[in-house]
């Protein structure tokens, strides 16, 4: 028996940051580019810009910005604020996990065994 | 900014125990009762007892037992195993919970505090 999680955040009730939103700005930190980013969510350009502005409004903060010139011609990266919400969110989500096998270890009497088993 | 977190337990990848399974288990030892409890659920008898089946068949033990007789004729309750199963799930969710609002106010700065304002 494993335990298994799921964490978001949310503002008054308004789901404001999940996993999902974090692999879309991680996909743009790793391609430099929201369109690529898009691509590899399985989103449209429009549908993935829709979310990052989205999620930008419900921060606060300026998440994305447009990079012009260089040698692919120009594309997106995360803006400092957006780097750090990817970082501590990636740490959150890490920890998180980590926490809820400590719990299930300690209320159930450690990891590999179910709660049939105590 | 609020941290929210759902957890369950899954063994090889199947669903074995959630919050769901729990409030159905929190209903029987309230009713002494599988069919007031399916009835509270908006489940079918046949229904709630086939979650229970599953449930005693993925864990391996019974957890809820006929009752017969007296004042009320007979009902429903949970096992020593299925209160068991009851009160650590429970302990479980609650611990869960304050675990990640604790690991939010670690990574993000403090309770009250989102990701925006650090």
């Amino acid at each position: 028996v494993q335990p298994r999680v799921k964490v978001w955040l949310e503002e008054d009730g308004r789901l404001v940051m999940s996993e999902y939103r974090l692999r879309l700005l991680a996909h743009v930190a790793e391609c430099g580019s929201l369109t690529e980013a898009a691509t590899r969510m399985g989103l449209s350009y429009r549908r993935a810009w829709g979310k990052v502005k989205e999620l930008e409004q419900n921060l606060g903060v300026t998440l994305v910005e447009s990079v012009h010139g260089g040698a692919g011609g120009g594309g997106s990266a995360l803006t400092p604020a957006g780097r750090m919400l990817l970082d501590r969110y990636a740490a959150f989500l890490a920890r998180a996990e980590a926490a809820i096998n400590d719990v299930y270890a300690d209320v159930f009497g450690g990891p590999g065994r179910g709660p049939s088993s105590t």
